[in-house]
């Protein structure tokens, strides 16, 4: 496919209802999912173990409830990983990538802001801002958000399935592996798991400290993961030719 | 539609036989839902942290049961923000959404007598009324109350069917996201999300501070969490012209 | 039917092959509610909310497994006051009423011997014996366990579904049901709703104070449960007729 | 079938492509489920309570997931001693029982030396190595670890479906079955329930107190279960002839 047919195709998307509608389902989705999962953090207590079993089940809730509302619109990303994997392995185009990773960003920002103004300053914290332990060095950070996202995107893949030209996840099964890997990373990382999730409560609240981690780390992680559901997977010769 | 049609078609529901078990449906409901909401809320100890995971589960749990058991008689709204947010975007008639109310408002008020009577004075507490933390102010009170019921009401509206001319919703992931409101809101303003759950222990406990931010917030969080999804998910034209 | 046929009935049944593997179901199936259920609350803490936790996963989780594994032999009763209900609902024949509960109590109570050997003194504590608070006096107790049962009843008949001649409900719904029961009833009566989950220790540990509450309570609710189902919801009508 | 035979269907199973695949998932399934299962036992706190929790969550929701996301290839054991009771009740072959085990203990290895490498030492504890309680004696710990195993494999049985000619269990109910069993056994035993899960850890941390338990017992408790289900179900007669 030259450059022209390329460009002519990219136009067609752009003037599309359903990537608009899809946009704006990220957008919105990107928005509650910061508010209901930050927000849960944020008690009159200081109580790790509180915060991180709230933590469990406030994203992994509110991850299974987007992706059970919205999915069916926009496949219910709502995380750059997810995305950037799904771009890997060409299950969705470039410009729709692109733009799907900005409207989360975006999001994620004004979750925050909304989140700053509706949470009283004295629980409001950190903002659930995601913060590597001052035990944990830099190099087992990433691994750590690179296995947490791992197994999420791999289940992601995994559950996929094509309703109405949309590929939808198994949202009961999606919001539990988000659920797992707050376990796993929350005491070591804050589990970002979603570079997105992390970008917003970050600039609301200006602090970047390794922030470049939860970037590097749920994006490679998330593809690495979907390449592993595409070279081990059966089901996923049937989706392959399939791009939204 | 001129007033004297209206005013026959009201008759006639008057007299149908569906809107009469719907009604004993939304009283028994609201009648279960206060007493296994608030009444897990009384324990011996007066530790936060117990009754907020003990609120997750408990009006969670008990939502989900009664939308499973009720919901094919009478749709399981057990809430005037559901209800009004159905009679806004005419799903229901105007006679059946204030009966509902009534009905909520009296079950609530039953199901915290029943409390009162049966739970020692010892752990009774405040009967779980609905409090507005000292700390945080009636807006921030109103706008954490109208974000945690438009979660509620947007997956509530989401993943309604209509089984046998009844609109019911899914009735695990409404649980869930009941789940998520109180992990929400429960230490900013005791998680109401429900008007008439939180009218019965006020009464019976007479306590009424801040009491109209339980109306006013669910109310609203309902009506544009009911909107959002009509001009947003594709599902709603289906139902679009259907009314119970 | 005059009391020949009656007998003649009873006599036929008594031969069928259905009934003893159902009996062996209802008996296998108390056993195991026992040992995992209270075993769970065995732990070498005393805190009592780890206790409360502890019996809302344990007995929800193990009602849960063990109607999806032995439901579609017995109905996966496992409790006489399920079994009472069904009967006075018409919904199970007399004789094999008597025979689940008298297995069941003998499940029980092999549950709890075994129990007792398996667990080490140190955390057996009182063998998962249920005993009522001392600030609980016996008519709240009776409420407390009238009510917990009720809820479970009438969500095990709205959930029934007709599979291959016997009466399954759904295990998750049913499970959760329990779990909600649990919190509810825990601190306050020890939560039985189950007459043999309370005379296998009750036996084994000696300790019968106030046991007529955990017969008394939950049959009375359970019956009561049955019948508001009957008399309300629409599909029991197909049911009807119909007796295992 | 005489022994030739026997070696020809053996040699015809070691080239066919299904075999390999499945091993691939076992192997990286073992991984994973010691990576997730044990890593979120490792927190700042030493709290037993926080510990039991956490156990139940992770090694439920792991193996729930990889149960959904690798069932549909290998059956999703990931356990010697599901291996071992489907290789005595015939529903696989000797060679591919073996070499299941196999790769499931080079798995766990391999999971729990990552788990070393990127958990900081001042949380690792003893890496998750499953240890009896002091106060449990030997017979005691084996009757744990027969029993919690028991309830486990029976409900993976009893759920077993064929889905393109391999069976596969239900993921929901096999993952609440794991958390039933961690909330029994874990402060008894560890909770342990799978000889791999035990094995890797104990290598890594060179741990072999009463390391032999972990053996006996989840394997005679799951050879009497996956029996127990065979002799008393009716569903087991469909797929008695099947041998994957």
């Amino acid at each position: 496919m030259g450059i022209k047919d390329w460009l002519k195709k990219a136009k067609e998307e752009l003037y599309s209802k359903q990537l608009w509608k899809s946009l704006r389902a990220e957008f919105f989705g990107s928005i509650l999912y910061v508010i209901f999962g930050c927000g849960c953090l944020m008690n009159w207590t200081n109580d790790n173990t509180v915060k991180l079993f709230a933590s469990v089940l406030s994203f992994g809730i509110s991850y299974s409830i987007l992706v059970k509302t919205l999915g069916s619109t926009s496949g219910g990303h709502l995380n750059p990983a997810v995305t950037v994997s799904l771009l890997c392995t060409r299950y969705i185009s470039l410009l729709r990538g692109l733009f799907y990773i900005l409207v989360q960003i975006i999001g994620s920002i004004c979750g925050a802001a909304i989140l700053y103004g509706i949470i009283p300053s004295e629980i409001r914290h950190d903002l659930g801002v995601t913060k590597v332990h001052k035990n944990v060095d830099n190099v087992r950070a990433f691994g750590v958000e690179f296995l947490a996202t791992f197994i999420v995107i791999f289940t992601y893949f995994t559950t996929l399935e094509n309703k109405n030209n949309v590929l939808v996840p198994d949202s009961v099964v999606c919001g539990l592996s988000i659920s797992l890997s707050q376990l796993f990373a929350f005491n070591l990382t804050g589990a970002s798991i979603n570079p997105a999730r992390s970008i917003g409560p970050a600039l609301i609240h200006n602090s970047w400290d390794n922030h470049w981690i939860y970037w590097v780390g749920p994006i490679l992680g998330g593809i690495f993961g979907g390449f592993t559901h595409e070279y081990t997977n059966k089901q996923s010769a049937d989706l392959q030719n399939y791009q939204t």
